[in-house]
C-alpha cells in the first residue's frame, strides 16, 4: 500500500450535500426575506444580524428553524457518496452554519464530524446572537490540518469557500455558479458526484 | 437544544478501541523483541527505528505487518461505543501510530476518522522509516482544536497520551495502568465503555 496523495478531505456543506437551509426556511415560511444569502448581503455579521430580526419579527423560534432543518432531506447520491469519501480518508464538514440547526440534519448524512459555530438562545428559545468559532474559519481549520503536515483536499461552491479552496492542497468546485467557475481557473470543478469521485481517485494514489 | 459542553472528542486508538497492534505482531510472529511498548523503550524514535532493524532482521515486510493487523479484531463494545460518541459530536482518533498499518483495521471501527502518521517501504515492501505528521503530535491537534474555539475531551490510556489530556478542556483515562492512574489526579478514571459514557453524558448538556 502506498501513502495516499491526499491525507484529509474537508468539505462544505449546503448545496454540496444539503439543499441550503435558509432557502427551505424561507419557503416552508413563506418569509422571503429569509432567502437572502452571502450573495445578497455579502456581510455576513449584517446577514446574520438581519436574519435574527427578521425571525424576531416573525416570532419564529431556534425550534421553529430546527423542524424545518429536521425535514431536509440530504440531496440525491449524498449519503453514498460521503460513505465512500470517508472509506479513503479522513473527511470533515466545515460549515459556516450552527450546530444547533445542522446537527440533526448531518446524522442523514451518517453523521460526518462537523466543525461549524454555535448560537444563542434566550429563555424563550429565540435566536439572539450567533457566535462564530472564529473570523475566516474555515480557512483557518485548513491551515491547522496542513501546520500538523497533512495533505488537504477541499470541496466547496461558494464565494466563502474560495479562501480554504484556495490554500488547499487540492481544491475542487462542486457545481460552482458561472461567476465562480470563471473567476477561478486554478481550482478543479465538478457536476457531479460521479466526477468528484473520479477527481478525488485520481488524486489518491491508493484508494483503499 | 442548549449547547452541548463538548465541541469535539478526540481518543487514543490501541487499547482503548484495539488491542496494542505490535504486541499482536509479537505473539503472531513469536518474535519477542516486538512486544516492546514505550513503556520499555521511552525514546519513540529510538522504539521505532529498534522496530524497523528488527523486522528487517526477519525479513518482515509491511505487507506481513498488515495482514497481521488485519486479524486484529476492535476490543468487545467498541464499534457500538464509537457509533455513539459519533452521534453526540464530531469524533476523531489521534494515534501515534501509522495510516499503512491501521488504515484497514479503522474499517472495522466503522472508518472514524483517523490522525496519525506515515511510513515509507522500499520497491520490496520493507519498512525503511516512518515520519512523525510533527513531534508532540497529539498535543498539538488538540491544540489546533483549541485555537479554533472548540472545547475539546480527550480520551487516553497512556504515558504518550498524558500531554494531550492535560491540556484538554476534559481529559479522561481509561483503563491506565495503575502508575498513571496514581500519577494523574487531575483527570477524570474509567475502566468500562459504561463509565466512559457516563463521564461523557454528565458533561454534554444535550445528548441528542
Amino acid at each position: 500500500m502506498q501513502v495516499p496523495a491526499i491525507d484529509i478531505i474537508c468539505s462544505d456543506l449546503e448545496s454540496i450535500w444539503i439543499p441550503e437551509i435558509w432557502i427551505e426556511v424561507a419557503r416552508h415560511t413563506g418569509i422571503q426575506a429569509l432567502s437572502k444569502t452571502t450573495r445578497d448581503i455579502k456581510n455576513y455579521d449584517e446577514l446574520m444580524t438581519f436574519r435574527i430580526k427578521t425571525l424576531k419579527q416573525h416570532k419564529l423560534k431556534l425550534s421553529d428553524i430546527q423542524q424545518i432543518a429536521n425535514s431536509i432531506k440530504p440531496l440525491p447520491g449524498a449519503v453514498k457518496m460521503i460513505s465512500w469519501i470517508r472509506s479513503v480518508c479522513p473527511f470533515f464538514i466545515v460549515s459556516d452554519t450552527f450546530i444547533e440547526i445542522v446537527g440533526p440534519l448531518a446524522k442523514k448524512l451518517g453523521s460526518p464530524p462537523l466543525l461549524c459555530h454555535t448560537l444563542e438562545t434566550d429563555e424563550q428559545g429565540c435566536i439572539t446572537n450567533y457566535h462564530l468559532r472564529s473570523k475566516n474559519f474555515k480557512r483557518k481549520v485548513v491551515q491547522a490540518f496542513q501546520d500538523l503536515n497533512f495533505r488537504v483536499t477541499v470541496i466547496g461552491d461558494s464565494y466563502n469557500d474560495l479562501h480554504m479552496l484556495k490554500i488547499a492542497d487540492q481544491g475542487i468546485l462542486f457545481n460552482p455558479p458561472k461567476d465562480i467557475q470563471n473567476s477561478s481557473p486554478g481550482l478543479g470543478q465538478t457536476f457531479s458526484y460521479k466526477e468528484l469521485k473520479a477527481t478525488l481517485e485520481s488524486t489518491a494514489s491508493t484508494i483503499q
